[in-house]
């Protein structure tokens, strides 16, 4: 790397995943877009094609006449091409494919058991860290092979235990887990301060807010605008507005997208809990007992919605669609901000102004409620080749009660995937909060969908 | 008191519920068979009448002829002149009356939530939890004016916070908590001696275990008998067994009384868990979601009761029936050991003797997977003015999750309890694994089993 | 307070040691000078003819043609009065007179102890502690009654134990401590960057370091400069400064003033330990065996000063001099930023900006190799009434070593003080790493230095 | 091994440095008069002929008519050979020989410091610590691949290091570290109890003690016989025999023997710190400042010795030729209980009998006042195949700062020996409280002493 004045030059960051749709084309965008970086990205994938087409797609990106930052885009055939010299390695993939994640989400179905994502905790969650966390074992071995020394970005979900992975084989690695979960939620606050106190304009970067929990599973427990101190509003604007919902700010209402929710589930959860649950509803309501999911009745009065697999077919094959046309000139590449942080925290990590961002790191003190080692979300403070969490109060109990026991979940499905021991897997699974059949019931779930991802789970007897 | 060469004489005890019938008559036996003990039990009970038949009772023990050790039973009117003079201080109350408990244990049944006991965990466990700590508020109060320097045996359920309780009003408080749980399952490990390796009359003092966890959710990680490893044996007999059920030795085959229990769910945990379960079935069961409690057919085939309220209440009066009979002359008492250990830690704390025993004391280090402060069930060494916790391993990580849930709940509840605050119960509620039906409808059940303890609720609005 | 679009107005301040000079002329001149804020101060202290001087001082800069903040200064005859209403307390007294001080640092030298500021360790360290302890447990006891929810920021020294005490005796205080040790090192890096890499003007602001350890003894283990890594920066820089010293930028020559020095002591503690000690060199000596104090000439040849308390003495004076010469109009009020950060704190507390500034706290997590409790420094964000520290990395082992030691010291002494032991104290006392006398002598030492005090020992017996 | 109705047969040990003189020969004594063991031990010494020589001596103990163990005793020429199926590994050596020793001992008088032992703190406790720990290294490694399961005892100073090194380089080692240091001073307790309580014929056996610290530096925090508790009585003792001395019972005046003491640093230290230190005089003072070793005056009038290697050396050739005459059948082999309670630690670890002693252990929570990891003495409870601490209270803040200063420059130690770095170890070198010279000169001794002992620093510059 180079360093100018105000700038740096000659940045490799290696992209596995590298044919990544939304998250490769987000990056490639907030790169393009960044004046004071430049230099090559290498892009890694198991589908080498897409990591192709992608090659194309990014060097259109830079190319662009609005771009400001110069970025070289190269497809490469391995992980150790991908990584050497790198400075700053992104991990983004999709561990397995729509065909383990149709069974991850719709197969529970069956049994009564309704998950809106499935890919962090649930018994969809469960399965796809499983198949996971081999993986991830073998991105550690390579990053202290080939990287030792670059500062890695994960995206990938589930994003503790992918994070927890790469330090539990590989203590010295650096990474950090990034997530937009709680933008979301600094968005909404910024339109309860418009709804309440009347300011216009207010943007999400105006909100200050301290993040603790684990991610999607993130709680703020101080908000902030300016001098005001935002709980009290917020639950002013909760009561007035808790019976019919509210849409997120430039998302629309919930019924518009699938994505899209009404917040009834946070605001109820701030009832009853006291702080600001930070994440969608959907994935909110995965890490709690079936309150919010009884049943599709219930999913549908607290306005959030299932996202079903063939949706994200549809959604994958449109992205597709869309990147031939582009690389083939038939559409102009949207150069647009992402809102996305990464770009921002690759700048501070280069001595380009600090930054104070929430991130998935382990604990080594900032949740002095959580076990040490655990990977928890706090806000970080980013310099210089540094990242430091703040430490921050203890949870009220009630809340550490519902996190702990995930935490602890996800260190038993850790130990199950690293030793292969399924009975081991299964204690996770009938431990979960959504997992209220019989034993008996829990077990031939557990069965069948251990089966259907049974090739992402190498050496298991399954 | 007054030591003499190898007894102690001049033994101040207080008995806070001193009308007690069981727990009161075998300490009474056990004093009375001790011969290196004697002097005085005040007897304290809000029913004052109950605890002047026990002193006529108490003192008829030490009339025996077969009585060792003299001491001098007296019914007292206060609490302050129970505990003035205290050198020992038993704590075993019944925290309301079968009145309440009929709420505990029969009101979830509507709501398909069953409960052998109801006295520590699941809906009726919490709810006796909450009636119970202002009373315990009350009790280290007035050991803190009263008997400061006094050491306390608290035999009353729900154990762990009744301890906790204690320690957190009057932190200089010298508690301890006895259960005589994991007894029984010694005995059944001494039976599986005989059963396996041909051993006969084994009895449990002859077994050495390593206890962990919490009262009623305890569990054996070390198990010996001399230099065998009982692990491995142990495998082998829950094999032979676990089809038929193995009663547990002195008490009879399951089916005979409502207290016993065939072991097949202690032999199921031993096959998911790895460790021995330590505690009745009945009690176990409670801790976990309602894999053995399903419905009535489950209970059968896993061999274990319900114990109504109709059948303690019988019990009741036939106890009373009995004293009655006793103190009047129609019947002898019976003067046989209790099996329970209070005397021999009296003993070990006026220096006659070094004891080992499982109790329930605050973490201080000797469960490194639970948080410091909570109180856990784990061995102590026991000497003069001294109980020392041994240090144990962490436990596996899926029942650490299993337990953990349990400790983050019982600290909601006594936060609940000492700050009245019923929302905050309420989480607590709904975070038991036994609580598995819709938010609703356990706001529902949550309101009338609080309705039927308001009672006990001092300064709550119920 | 009235929160205005980018100002606060209405900010009300104790200045609890309020008739203080230079200190306090300090934070006149930066609020004076500071657009966003105006208010009132209250300014305490037990010489109130002070506090009016410096009333009519403070209204003189408020009054100031140059003044952006405007400020009403008022001279209170109580603590009551002080705190009531505050929103902020500024702690910043002398604890005892100029005679106690007298025989803090200099009744050593005769029995070869030299300390050049006795103000936090060493023999003098120690007895200013003493008596500085009870005072704080008075101000700790009225903060809680008066203003339990105000910020109180301290300057007085010794700055861990005045914070530990605040703390102790009311642990829901908002407190933390400031000192400008550590910006002289900063200016020192700034002109490191200068010196080695060419570039001008840079100044502290620019400089990014984390702060580990304790006030008065703290380190630098992480430095850069925009996206350079300043270590090994500066260790090219000792090696060119190492023998013949280095003038701290904006102090001049070590031998211009007392409390200059040649940073020799600094750049030997780089060589030997490999972090860069951060405070005044006369400061770092202090916490060490007598290294560089072994007589007066090891001293000089490692180019620092021994304050006087003659120097200090006519100090004084010259600022009574001056402060009747301005309030008498004879002389200009200098209105000119203090380079302190406090102005810059009370900013980001009320919402005006996040700012990250290195202060003591307690360790609640941030520096993992020192007890919980402890007061240590370190970095913390500072936001809408919120200080967050961040979590650091453990200290190398043999600065672990001297740390600890000191920490351990500090417990003993806040121990002694608070419970009046005299003998717990000497155990402090002989266990300072510069009272290296035979243990009869330092008894003798100890019991003078401790007459010499103890008219601000109330309840010990001397 | 083969477990019988009460005795074990067959059991293998290993006796590393198994042609130590006294150490080697306690054992075999103990071991013949152990009725309940019998089995094979073999002897590996880096002097062959050495262990040769004790193969006979320990086969005419096992031979001896009085003897009720019978044990073969059997020379080899490999560290491999030694471990490979042993049940149990004794680790006794002689790290370096005398020539070291006499550098480590005497060496550092040239400068004024005493040292009476020189094997764990002090300048030479440093250095035979750094060519201790890579021969430990190393047993670690053959015991990892040899004998993982074995338990192995160690009793080679200096203690904690040996034993933490172990841990250090193989996690699941199963170590722990004896030493008589503590027996002693039960003894004298002993003696306490007939002197000030008139009760005949106690030994230590009845002597009730909880041990905090490290090894050498040990503190009793409670003691007992029977039913009283021995503070009170201990400190009417020291005020009766502090100014005359009182001789540790069983070893005769101070002044008969270089080991012996008259226990007035003891005393002197019960009165200033209110625990009873609990190792030899000697030992003590070696971990404090000069206090009691500022030179020979101050010494003789504490009322111990110091250790001087001529009367090593010459020990050593009197066991040399008393071995001869053994084993040449001119003298008969003395078959006397040691006193040292390594069998009975065996014992209960073969499940004959639980058994509690005072150990050398990782802190696993044993000690809450010092970090986890290093390795304290505490009680512990032994059992088959189980070893566990007991938790201890926290040390007063004045005896854990002389402790802690000597846990953070142990693992300073520890570093640099495992590292080879000579900067590292100076900083712990200096940082010793024992080492009050200047830095110039501590560099000149430290650089002198390092040559020494050079021979045993593999792969150091030095």
């Amino acid at each position: 790397m180079n360093y100018h004045q105000d700038s740096v030059s000659g940045v490799n960051i290696a992209y596995i995943g590298g044919g990544s749709r939304l998250w490769a084309w987000r990056l490639m965008a907030d790169l393009a877009l960044e004046e004071q970086l430049s230099g090559t990205i290498k892009l890694y994938d198991i589908d080498f094609e897409s990591a192709l087409e992608n090659e194309q797609m990014g060097n259109l990106f830079s190319a662009h006449t609005a771009a400001k930052g110069k970025w070289r885009y190269q497809a490469v055939r391995s992980l150790k091409e991908a990584l050497e010299g790198a400075d700053f390695v992104v991990l983004s993939i999709l561990p397995g494919t729509m065909e383990e994640m149709a069974s991850d989400v719709h197969l529970p179905e069956k049994y009564g058991i309704y998950q809106p994502v499935g890919d962090t905790a649930g018994p969809g969650g469960i399965m796809r860290t499983l198949r996971t966390i081999p993986i991830y074992a073998g991105f550690a071995a390579a990053i202290k092979e080939f990287a030792p020394e670059a500062w890695i970005i994960n995206y990938t979900n589930p994003m503790a235990l992918c994070v927890r992975t790469l330090y539990e084989v590989f203590p010295q690695v650096k990474v950090f887990g990034c997530c937009h979960e709680v933008f979301s939620t600094q968005e909404l606050l910024a339109a309860v301060v418009e709804d309440q106190l009347g300011v216009k304009g207010v943007t999400r970067a105006a909100i200050r807010t301290n993040v603790v929990g684990i991610n999607h599973f993130t709680w703020i427990d101080q908000a902030s605008y300016r001098g005001t101190d935002l709980f009290p509003v917020y639950r002013r604007f909760v009561d007035k507005h808790f019976e019919a919902g509210f849409a997120t700010p430039g998302k629309g209402p919930w019924t518009k997208n699938v994505f899209n929710c009404g917040n009834r589930v946070k605001f109820d959860l701030f009832r009853r809990y006291g702080l600001i649950a930070a994440a969608g509803d959907r994935h909110l309501v995965e890490f709690l007992p079936p309150w919010y999911l009884k049943d599709l009745e219930t999913v549908k009065s607290w306005q959030f919605h299932l996202t079903g697999i063939d949706f994200r077919r549809a959604r994958l094959a449109e992205a597709n669609q869309e990147r031939r046309e582009i690389i083939t000139g038939k559409k102009e590449p949207k150069l647009e901000a992402s809102g996305e942080e990464g770009v921002k925290l690759i700048k501070a990590l280069l001595g380009l102004g600090d930054y104070v961002a929430n991130v998935n790191l382990p604990n080594q003190g900032q949740m002095p409620d959580l076990p040490q080692g655990a990977v928890v979300e706090t806000n970080a403070l980013f310099r210089l080749n540094s990242v430091q969490p703040v430490v921050c109060r203890r949870m009220p109990p009630a809340i550490s009660a519902l996190v702990s026991r995930q935490v602890c979940n996800q260190e038993t499905v850790l130990q199950a995937a690293l030793t292969k021991d399924r009975t081991l897997a299964f204690k996770a699974f009938v431990n979960d909060p959504l997992v209220t059949i019989g034993l008996q019931e829990a077990e031939e779930l557990f069965d069948q969908m251990l089966k259907n991802t049974k090739k992402y789970l190498p050496g298991w007897e399954v």
